[in-house]
């Protein structure tokens, strides 16, 4: 069957295996270097893979960055995608615009030279590896040469002028946390933020101050208080509180509760990029609270009956990395908040000194 | 450590391995039929197998009815619960009170010799099963002989005294649905439930049908408009309109939403047993719209990114088995929905004839 219209859209023309799915969904994409009449092609300059499909690799490879840089290229090569199937998730690129397709010419302006980041998942972006040149392998940032393909409906965010591109592209992988804190925390209220030293955590956390105001708490949560991200959560006032506590240990975050949350919080937001955290964020929470699980390795039936186990009446949310405006908002709340913003131009800014050349 | 008493009211002194978790997230656990101060101890007469996870032992077992009891057999001598590894989820209980625990004789008046059935999740029951002696291989309902612990926290219901026990155990099994739509929709909203003509589907229907009124729209959507739950939804008038499409399949999904939703839909309630579906459920939602995920059968990786792929600004619950007041609302669901009650009466009153001896 061709696709129709609507469909080329989604990208459907660009699957290989298994007919009849979306991109996203399928084994294999066709990552040919061309721009069908809707489609945009880059020329990719680096790749930001997701935290959990990072951890993942590097724990695959016993931390050595050649077998790292081997596994993301036959992953890639396989699949036409980097779209790690152990944790069913990606990342994001950020590259120049090399040919814009015929029928989108005057798609948002976008032209041939812009640079720009892509805020559509990797896991249904095709992708080509020509070389993999550096890895930074305490962001999971990786240089190569190759090229990426965005559809008509594929969401993308011009890299602003006012901050490094590594930068930016930091912020933007994980752009929907902080716009999900925006709208979810009201003022006064009491948040719990686990992971929260890390790059979503410390966004979530910088957001969730500002919304919950002073009559509000927000709370960190993490396995270290002597972290870069948990010390900058205490000495910025980003956090009310830190808990040393790893979620995967109900039996700490319970012990933790009476002093840090003794009301339990009324929004919870998962930043873990581990698994088997789902009951800590749930004993977190009260009743009638909200937890959002922006977390990849969120577990959807460890949560589901998580919460039945406990007889907790909690909502909970799947993180969608996407929300009307989040691009915005995520860069928004690094300008608004300058130590945040030292703090990932430090991290982030200089990683490629950093970086491990690959053979 | 010996666990403190706050974690007790967990279960936590059932597991057996790994050390310092809960039951649910446990491999395996005690399920010594002993009621120690703070547990219930019930003699099993029945299992509810969650949907998903039936239906994955039948296919593993090739629809073989002492395969399938071999095989839920071996899984819970193993794991000293019934705990599908592949789907994650569970199911329920019915049975008899044999014995309260000495700290709680007033609990709520329960008493030795009541008849309850479970509203957690087998995945955190210990269970001990002697023998199995009937498989209904159309329902996943399991009559054996055995015996299986509540804790402190654990939820039950008392079975209704105007209902049949398999009628109630049914709706019980599935409360969180219709309670969680009593919840989410609105009067004059339109909405779409996704795998409409089973048991959790069909009570979302009926229940968003009075929740939307006439100013409101309902679809439900299954691969089979000729199934007797799809023709009860279209003769009750518990739907607008049926859509036979596979939610598997996006293409035919977007093919009928034209037709069906051309606006799309305010809240999707996903009631499937099949993997796979999520991205229909996006498709089928309007940007800000909500998407109750009550499916065991969800990915969250799925849904996350799914929606990110297609830039779609939506709200996605997990399905919380458990609300304030889920049985009492499942069970008035039926009462006030007379072709509904008749059905689940046919359907699930008269299991046992049709029900397969084992051995």
């Amino acid at each position: 069957m061709k696709p129709i219209r609507k469909l080329c859209s989604l990208g459907s023309h660009r699957v290989l295996e298994p007919a009849g799915v979306l991109p996203q969904v399928a084994r294999k994409l066709d990552a040919t270097p061309v721009a069908h009449a809707n489609e945009i092609l880059c020329d990719v300059e680096a790749l930001n893979i997701d935290s959990a499909s990072f951890r993942q690799i590097v724990e695959a490879s016993d931390g050595d960055v050649a077998r790292v840089a081997a596994h993301v290229l036959a992953l890639v090569a396989d699949r036409g995608k980097h779209h790690n199937p152990v944790t069913g998730s990606g990342g994001m690129f950020v590259g120049r615009v090399r040919a814009v397709g015929a029928g989108l010419t005057g798609h948002a302006g976008l032209k041939a030279g812009d640079r720009i980041a892509s805020l559509v998942s990797l896991t249904l972006t095709p992708l080509r590896i020509d070389a993999i040149d550096r890895i930074d392998m305490a962001t999971g940032r990786i240089w190569i040469r190759g090229t990426a393909v965005l559809f008509e409906t594929g969401l993308y965010a011009a890299l602003p002028d006012d901050l490094p591109d590594d930068v930016a592209l930091a912020v933007l992988d994980v752009a929907g946390a902080p716009a999900q804190v925006r709208r979810l925390v009201l003022p006064g209220q009491t948040v719990a933020v686990v992971g929260a030293d890390g790059k979503s955590g410390l966004l979530a956390c910088a957001q969730a101050r500002e919304r919950a105001g002073p009559a509000g708490r927000v709370v960190g949560i993490g396995p270290d208080r002597a972290t870069a991200g948990a010390r900058l959560l205490v000495d910025a006032g980003y956090v009310d509180t830190f808990v040393e506590a790893d979620a995967r240990d109900v039996f700490a975050i319970l012990a933790a509760i009476p002093d840090a949350l003794p009301e339990l919080a009324d929004v919870t937001i998962s930043c873990v990029n581990v698994p088997g955290t789902e009951l800590s964020s749930i004993l977190l929470t009260k009743d009638r609270g909200t937890i959002y699980f922006f977390s990849m390795s969120t577990s959807f039936t460890a949560a589901a009956l998580g919460a039945e186990g406990v007889g907790k009446d909690v909502t909970m949310m799947v993180g969608n990395g996407y929300a009307k405006g989040h691009a915005a908002t995520a860069l928004q709340t690094l300008r608004d908040n300058p130590p945040l913003r030292r703090y990932f131009i430090e991290r982030f800014a200089a990683t490629a000194p950093a970086a491990t050349p690959v053979s």
